[in-house]
């Protein structure tokens, strides 16, 4: 993640620590749409002049915190010297056996395609930042979650071991990532609209902008839910597990079909909004 | 590694294939000086807008050549925006078992001090880079070297299996490197500027900086040689095993003394000068 490309310090965007929280969840948030447990982390800083000590240490420690609470280890990384803050994270993940780790190529035609949690939280936060939409206390929980995102780690082992088919984190978008396990798995994933999970905030955040609120959740990135698909018979297992062991519950939100490979989107009356290769940047 | 920092690409001190080569060097450079084995790497590139695709895969092949070589496996990373070129390197090594790793902090008094191969090659392609020497004939094989320096994994775990105390890689330079081994053992290294093994060209660097060739070599980074301390009984074996295994043979270049925790460098006429906590700057 890179100052002015991923993230803006200068403009208060985002604070140090949220810079660190953000770089390691992102890089946590892959391991968990495979299904893996997280192992090392190692972090690169590159840092400019006039970046503090201190300002360094509240990065680090936040990633630190992160790590401590997704049994990720700190256990390398190095300090350079750089013209622009930049945070470089690799993770290593492991599974027991390599058969437990989930790809995007499993979708399957009549397949069920979930998500994690709720969406749209990212592309409100930034509209705020950007001063597009006001400010409000009910666009607030966009903003906190967004400086935060939690990589879902647990609901990845959670979906994987109740067999899902194929998965995916949405940090580009579920407009674009939903179309990455269409592609791989040569099927069309039919998304809803409608059934997208919407978070607090973002429907107030879309009708500040005068946008539909689902069509500005499905094209924003950086929310880190997972989406996945699965057949229908295992559709319970899902819930039950999330239920069980997930912060975060499922939403069903369209299935696989046979169409061109890759995402459709259905808008509310049924018609059709294609919205792939979009892409994102914070 | 940031270009203006670490390299410098539109002046042309560097090309995209060097800039790969030594970004991954330097990396694995750190696990030659563990004696470990070199295990996965992760390239993470910034790329500029003006930075072309074919650059960008010159830097990646060159810097997966070096891998082959070194048994080294590029087993991920990330391409992402950024106003600066940067490569971020992580590696993972290992070895058979934790007390075959070397550290910092083994060096006991008495013991001998070494380093491989030879030294000033990377002060002396600086400085013809930086037009403070001209690029003569004399000093070409400086260049060459520097451009893509040789990680020294083999000679690091023939090192560590005959028994050395400590080592490290000259990244900063053996002036500030040898201090680290120093201060990591709580023992003064004592060494001697004449018995550094200088590399082709550097004398006639040096003497066109007006700069003692062995001063040159002793302050400046990147020649990424290993020094080492070990027990005098043992250097027979550490000679025979460079000669077995390694490309680099062994220079001894002074003994691990009571004084104060540290390098000491000492002069042709046995006048000490010390250097420690020099930083280098590509």
């Amino acid at each position: 993640m890179v100052d002015g490309v991923h993230f803006r310090l200068q403009e208060g965007w985002a604070t140090p620590a949220e810079v660190g929280h953000r770089a390691l969840a992102g890089a946590l948030s892959d391991l968990a749409a495979m299904g893996a447990e997280a192992g090392e982390a190692y972090i690169s800083l590159g840092l400019p002049g006039g970046f503090g000590e201190d300002q360094a240490l509240a990065l680090v420690a936040a990633a630190d915190m992160l790590a401590l609470r997704c049994g990720a280890a700190i256990a390398g990384g190095d300090v350079v010297a750089s013209p622009v803050l930049s945070v470089s994270v690799t993770v290593t993940g492991w599974a027991d056996r390599e058969e437990l780790l989930i790809g995007r190529d499993g979708a399957r035609e009549g397949d069920l395609v979930g998500v994690t949690g709720e969406l749209g939280a990212a592309a409100a936060a930034l509209a705020v930042l950007q001063a597009r939409v006001p400010r409000t206390v009910a666009v607030e929980p966009c903003l906190r979650r967004a400086s935060r995102p939690e990589p879902r780690l647990i609901e990845g082992r959670a979906l994987a071991a109740a067999g899902v088919s194929a998965m995916i984190d949405l940090s580009d978008g579920l407009a674009s990532d939903a179309g990455h396990i269409g592609r791989a798995s040569g099927a069309e994933l039919r998304i809803a609209l409608e059934r997208l999970p919407l978070g607090a905030g973002v429907r107030e955040a879309a009708a500040a902008l005068g946008r539909p609120a689902a069509e500005l959740a499905a094209d924003a990135g950086e929310d880190y839910e997972l989406c996945f698909t699965v057949a229908p018979g295992r559709a319970d297992a899902v819930e039950q597990a999330l239920r069980r062991e997930g912060r975060a519950q499922v939403s069903w939100i369209g299935e696989v079909a046979g169409g061109p490979a890759g995402v459709t989107l259905l808008g509310g009356g049924g018609d059709v909004v294609r919205a792939e290769g979009f892409e994102h940047r914070w």
